[in-house]
C-alpha cells in the first residue's frame, strides 16, 4: 500500500527502513469510488492526497455554472486545494474521482508532525512544491503565449498516462476551450 | 542592505542574529537599472533574486514576437525562472528591470550549501514556495474562469503597490488581454 509512495519520495530525499515506517503512519488510506467527492467548494481542505491508484480531478464553477478543470491527479500524483489547507478558509474547488481510486491522506496537523519530526520530509515538499510550481508557471505561460492547438499537442506530449484515462471533455475544460473546439483541432491534426 | 530581506524570512521562519549573519553572506548584492536584464532568453538563470527596491519583470515572446509578462516583482519579491534555475536548462524567458532596482542575488550552488547548513531556511523555502504555487494556481483558476474585467479588478485589489509601479500596458500584457481592450474595461469602469 505504501510502495508507491515510498519510491516517489525516494525519488527526491533517501530515506532508511525506519524513517519510512514512521512517515507512512502520518497517512490515512482512503478508497474514492468513481464520482464520489474528496473535497466540495465551501469545505476547509484538511487534507492532501496522494493518489495510489486511479484518477481524480479538481474543479472550480464559474458564476454561469459552467465546470473548468484546474488539475488532474493520476497515480503517483497529489491532489488538494493548498490555499484552503495552508489557510484553513473554506475552498473554492472540487474533487472528485473519475474513476474509483486509492488514495493516502495527510492531514495537516499530521503533516505539521511529520514536518517537525523529520527534515528530510521538509526538503521533500520544498522540492515537491518546487517542480509544482514550475508545471503551474508553464501552464500560465502556455496559456498567454500559445494556441489552443500548441497546448493540447503539449498536454499529449507531456501527459501521456493521463491522456488513456481522461475523457475529450475533461481535457478540453483543463485546456480552456469547448469540446466543439478541442474535437476541431483533433481533426485538424489527423489530416496534418 | 539586508533588514528587508531579514524582515520577509522572519514572517515565515524565527532567526537569531547569529544565524541571519550566516544566512546573508550567501547573498550577493546587485544595482540593475532601468532595461538592464537580469536574464536573457536562453541563458540559464543562475540567480534568484530578492527584490530590495525597484521593480522587475519577467516575460517570454511567443512566435509571433509578442511579449507576455509572466510575473512583476516589487520590493519585498522574488524573481527567477525557476524551471532553468532547477534544472540547469536554458530559460525560454527574459527578466529586465522597469525601473531601477536592487537585487540580492542567491545562486544556485550558495542556496545548496545554505540550505545543507541551515535547516531554518529548507523551512523558509518550502513555505515561502507554497505561497507563490497557491498564487499562480490560484492565476490559472481566474485565467479559466472570470472575465477580463473581474481579472482587472482582481489584480488591482490584489497588488495595490504594483499598480502605481506598472504600466497600463504591462498589466494588460500579464493579464492576456490588448492595451486596447484593457483601456476600454478601466474606461467602463469609470462609468459604472
Amino acid at each position: 500500500m505504501f510502495t508507491l509512495l515510498r519510491t516517489h519520495i525516494e525519488k527526491r530525499v533517501h530515506l532508511i527502513d525506519e524513517e519510512f515506517e514512521v512517515i507512512s503512519k502520518f497517512f490515512i488510506p482512503k478508497k474514492v469510488r468513481k464520482k464520489q467527492f474528496l473535497l466540495h467548494e465551501g469545505e476547509v481542505c484538511k487534507n492532501i492526497g496522494f493518489v495510489n491508484s486511479g484518477c481524480l480531478r479538481e474543479y472550480t464553477i464559474d458564476n454561469k455554472g459552467s465546470e473548468h478543470i484546474i488539475q488532474f491527479a493520476i497515480e503517483d500524483w497529489w491532489i488538494s486545494d493548498p490555499n484552503s489547507y495552508l489557510s484553513g478558509l473554506p475552498s473554492t474547488y472540487n474533487i472528485d474521482a473519475l474513476e474509483d481510486s486509492k488514495v493516502l491522506l495527510l492531514e495537516k496537523s499530521s503533516r505539521e508532525k511529520l514536518l517537525d519530526s523529520c527534515p528530510k520530509m521538509e526538503r521533500f515538499f520544498r522540492i515537491l512544491i518546487e517542480t509544482n510550481f514550475v508545471a503551474t508557471q508553464r501552464r500560465i505561460t502556455d496559456s498567454l503565449s500559445t494556441s489552443a492547438e500548441e497546448r493540447y499537442l503539449k498536454f499529449v506530449k507531456t501527459y501521456p498516462k493521463l491522456i488513456e484515462q481522461v475523457s475529450q471533455n475533461h481535457i478540453a475544460s483543463y485546456l480552456g476551450i469547448t469540446p466543439q473546439s478541442l474535437s476541431r483541432i483533433r481533426k485538424e491534426l489527423t489530416q496534418k
